[in-house]
């Protein structure tokens, strides 16, 4: 294997003139359809060292895969994950299952030489975040690199914003708030799904959204949530089974099931250059989509975000004259700004899968170089840490619990 | 002093053919400017039951409050507020002092048998508030009525979201947001004020601006905050004194003096309905003005306002068509909306005094119907133990502190 | 009359220590209102050489003026107007009727050497609009003073502007886009209103708003609006009689009365430093309460207003780096921006009726300076020109029309 | 041919299991860009009865078009474009070049039996698209279809809008307000392109952008413009040539060279069902950097959109309650959205390009079923008509001018 890896540093195989990089892709529900997109379209924009190829999507169903195959334009299906560990066709493994299977399909992965996209959050349990952070770490010794899939990183507007803090625009970071909020199960009849399931899911909007806003807030102001204070809350923990029929965990015969995960979770965080962080992620503001907001005050000025109008970053620079001042809405769509140049002209906007795109250069790139992409398996691993001092903090009374460290 | 009660039941003196209420206001900064234009516009507007009578202001300085007299359009001026607990022509006395004297002289005037309207917070700790609305709860018995100045609440935006709660529009109220970002003293260099004193002060952030969020939350969802954990923050400990050489206390000869109050508060709530709250207040937000924000997200909508757009409040029916619903923004200033109807037509904005001249006339109603205004000093004695919760959770590793019942 | 103006070439008589400005107001509808609020609030906010008195208001209906000057605080009324003019204790006449009398008035008031206060539109017809210009040039000459009420060019956002492009910072303006909509008659079944009538308005969305929004593109950019090419309509030409029963001209028998001036008005224009502009004014643009939209276009960046958020100016720098330009949201609250430092903190906000007080404020100053208020008669001639050209190339297929020139 | 078109009545050739339409694109600079994207990208989100083959792309200059074809994804490539028309595998010629080729290339296509995708504007002149609507209505009775690509209808907040109206729920328009707003020449500076050359592009702003809001303004509300008063401006009318030297026309020997086009229109229209329109187009708007905007106002509601934040459409309903009423931000992000529920959850907004991929969709399903696309050939020479009614306004002192019915 160690010869393969060698041989094949920059993860590329030959493939007539063009040096490929076949990928096989482990789950096709919604990040599955994101993910196939990222890979089709990301060579039509991007200069990229290797092209990437749609290889082999796996699931355990055969004429689901098959169909999502044919849907989504990948060459070949398989039942077994495991069957793409070792296919020489496949150099990187993209896992999208559920969060309980990231650890085994990821460590095996990285064992057998592939590099591995994995999709957030990292791991269940930090136990199993840590694992894969190790295995993550042996691995690229050999090369082979793996990345955690926050792709929100990615949206230009973001991009954007942690380039003007790691300017010092915005000097010292004195406050951040970051929210996410949807609404998809604020009606109390909205079924069971397996993300309301704590053995599946491993946790409810915490592990889910508020990973995002938890990973966004760090990335941005390029610091670290060093101690947190907590509240969870499961609003409603009962819900009708879903119309299809499908037998979850601990279903009662009333056709009703229960929700074994947080509906909503808010806390408190100290960041490690002394500001201070709210955050709060719910499934139960009616109105907000996807409202992913994140507010950075600092000793220079300000920035503001809302992925509801994602291709905007408002920007406040407290050196002008107050006369002028005010918080500039920055239409991120120049070419100067974090991928936009491959893109349209100026003022015509991007949609949410792009971030999958740059996710898909950003990693290729990285492969193609032999440098660790970002946000590294560590990273995963990190913000795993803060949920879980979220959730000792909320089983303590919110007492002030400080993140582990590696 | 009781017979003079009963003869002027409502707190009004006959002066010829209209029946008068002659005011007594203590202090003359900017909320005694506030306060003024709200007794001189306030029966220009409204019908009112009584006339508020601008009879006499007070302040310490015998040249400073004369001119302030003359600018404010006070019949006269004294030099001690004690001297207006014994005029016949002040039934009311406004107080506009800072925090530390609130107490005294609310408690001195209550007992001379005037009404009191006095500025928030109500006092510098718990103790003197308990004690005012002990001797609020006593004059009342006696017909002498007592109201705390949350002015916010009368904002029309506000006091409509109110509405729309009471309706039952939102349902069950799961998520309160409720911010009050500032940013004068964002910048390092800015002066002390004592504002910045915690001894004249009482508290920084979370007393001043953190007390107005806490009572708008608890005001518009009809529910008290039960809990909270805490942390407040002082980012700039030591700052350049004034530029009029105001000698603070414990200043230093260097020409620096210390900022002994918070600049910032951050804190999660649980609200006695079962929903969860996070609040912040902070005056280093730069590009943030005044930006009173509260958002609501019940079971059936949602609710948000800023006060930097105050004429609007953004309202979601969770009940429409999910294909037409979305925020709507309600311009506050329809003939139906509370208080608007008289003032101008519809589009015709309100500004930021328009809440004083609003209190002024509900005060004057409840006077003169015998009714206990709101928010009364038991409103404001329980907003003040919100914060020493807060305090003291923020002062024990942000373990969660249950507030203080009556 | 010679020998009184230049006794008082200020306006002012003394009154005790402090020299005064007796105002006498005619008419007592929404604009009385808001006058009479502008009158006894702005020497209470801003330094005033003289202190205005709100001496005497007249109205036609004994009863009716009587409880306006109580519920306005005018120490008199009038129902003849005429009274105003030789009385000594009134040196400013402030015409607040319809237009069909503003001529009269005003004229015979310069006449008799009082300043003039008119609400616009100056007059109803271009032909009288001459003769007010013509009367206050000569009263001019005389010290006696002229001012028309475009009172939104008193807003703070809209003065900014003004100043921003004095100075020279949005360049050569290229394009104008002027909207004043509204929807206060977009209900087929709305009532008539003397508004509605042409006798009494001259003009309807044109005359009414229309000129409100020419007057601030030509404000703002400091240039003329020298051809147009219009298109008027009447969208519903018959409607109820008011509940009042108010006997209206014309009025049919079956309860319903036609509609005889325009309900909407757009045209183009061309300013007189050759940039383009479009204008629209209409009664009939559902949710759009009292839109007052501007947006200057230059070569060096851009401007935009909307009244629906009155304390905001949007601007955009085109010298920028276009990695961090964008349009800038200022919060037109400073202590440094025109009319603020008068009112409150930053981040306070100021409402409708503000503007008549900045509108009193600078009248004031003017007269007791003797120097021309803006904007003057010859200002409101001009703007009626543009009205009329507008009306006159509505009535011939649209074709380009000439402002005529004085 | 007649018999290959009836063999093939679905534009589909046999390809295994599944039909396809093979696709033939000529031109491959922006909108060949975009078009690409919509055919790679619509058959993996949309079921269709035919399936895309991106067979081959034509261009003039052989190393161009071929690294196009690598970089697009097209199977191969031609230098010359009519070799597409006697190709088997290419059922659908998609015209991406500049507007005097359009007429040639399409015409020739139709006659030899293939479907038509057309850029807009359909020609350079009213004559052109006469030939090319004719050619299109013979083409049409032998089952072979022509579209024009006013892809802006396929954003879904403008679909949406569409449907509204359809629905009645803004009731009779009253008002349409369209403006296209780009700053991408308003730097004087800004080099010559062949947009500014009238040979090749046949109209400036007008025509390339403002045929955008016209057709949007016509489609969303199912009127017609009837008749236009119009105002052309040229304000830069010499710039400097392009750094790559491209020999321009008519270029001086100085380095610069004539702007022969108009850099901004401005007019008014009056829609077939009565009510009032204005428009502007124009690429001098500074910080405006694709702001396409339509507001229509009607007797029960109005809607509002502006492309800068392209997944909300604003939609005031005036039979609600005006205590609630309020222009909604709808979010189109709903599965029951237009389109929307072929992509992703609620909230997770679309980008510039989707409106390809849905045109894609659209014209495919059309050509499948038999039935006429739209917006026809016919469409586009409606708008084509509307545009010279402007200039032909324009030239004559702006005069009322009757758009040409066919």
């Amino acid at each position: 294997m160690t010869g393969m890896v060698e041989q094949e540093s920059t993860g590329a195989a030959e493939d007539g003139a063009r040096a490929t990089l076949g990928v096989g892709m482990v789950g096709h529900a919604f990040m599955g359809q994101a993910h196939s997109q990222a890979w089709r379209v990301a060579p039509r924009f991007f200069d990229l060292p290797v092209e990437p190829r749609m290889a082999v999507v796996a699931g355990r169903r055969a004429a689901a895969v098959e169909e999502a195959a044919r849907r989504w334009g990948w060459a070949e299906s398989e039942t077994d994950w495991r069957k793409l560990l070792v296919r020489d066709d496949v150099q990187l493994v993209d896992v999208c299952t559920p969060g309980d299977t990231h650890a085994e399909i990821a460590i095996a992965a990285l064992e057998h030489g592939k590099h591995v996209l994995c999709e957030k959050p990292l791991a269940n349990s930090v136990e199993e975040a840590e694992q894969m952070a190790a295995a993550a770490a042996d691995a690229a010794e050999r090369g082979v690199m793996a990345m955690v899939g926050f792709t929100y990183r990615r949206v230009p507007a973001i991009a954007l914003a942690r380039e003007l803090v790691a300017e010092g625009r915005i000097g010292t970071v004195r406050h951040v708030r970051a929210q996410y909020l949807q609404d998809w199960i604020a009606d109390e009849d909205a079924p069971l799904s397996w993300r309301l399931d704590k053995q599946k899911a491993g946790s409810g909007a915490l592990g889910d959204i508020g990973a995002h806003v938890v990973d966004l807030a760090q990335h941005v102001t390029g610091e670290r949530v060093t101690g947190v204070a907590g509240l969870l809350e499961t609003f409603v923990d009962e819900r009708p089974l879903p119309a299809d029929g499908g037998a979850l965990r601990g279903t009662a015969s009333s056709g009703r099931g229960p929700v074994t995960v947080d509906d909503a979770a808010v806390f408190l965080g100290r960041l490690s250059g002394g500001g201070l962080a709210t955050f709060e992620a719910t499934r139960f503001a009616w109105g907000r989509k996807n409202a992913i907001r994140l507010e950075v005050n600092g000793s220079r000025g300000s920035l503001a975000f809302d992925f509801e109008d994602m291709n905007v970053l408002h920007y406040y620079d407290a050196t002008e004259d107050p006369r002028l001042a005010g918080f500039r809405r920055v239409l991120v769509t120049e070419p100067d700004h974090p991928y936009v140049g491959a893109w349209w002209p100026a003022g015509h906007g991007l949609g949410y899968e792009h971030g999958f795109v740059h996710q898909a250069v950003d990693l290729v790139r990285a492969i193609a170089a032999g440098t660790q992409p970002e946000p590294s398996f560590a990273d995963g691993l990190q913000v795993q840490r803060v949920l879980a001092a979220v959730e000792r903090s909320a089983a303590d009374r919110s007492t002030w619990t400080t993140v582990e460290e590696s």
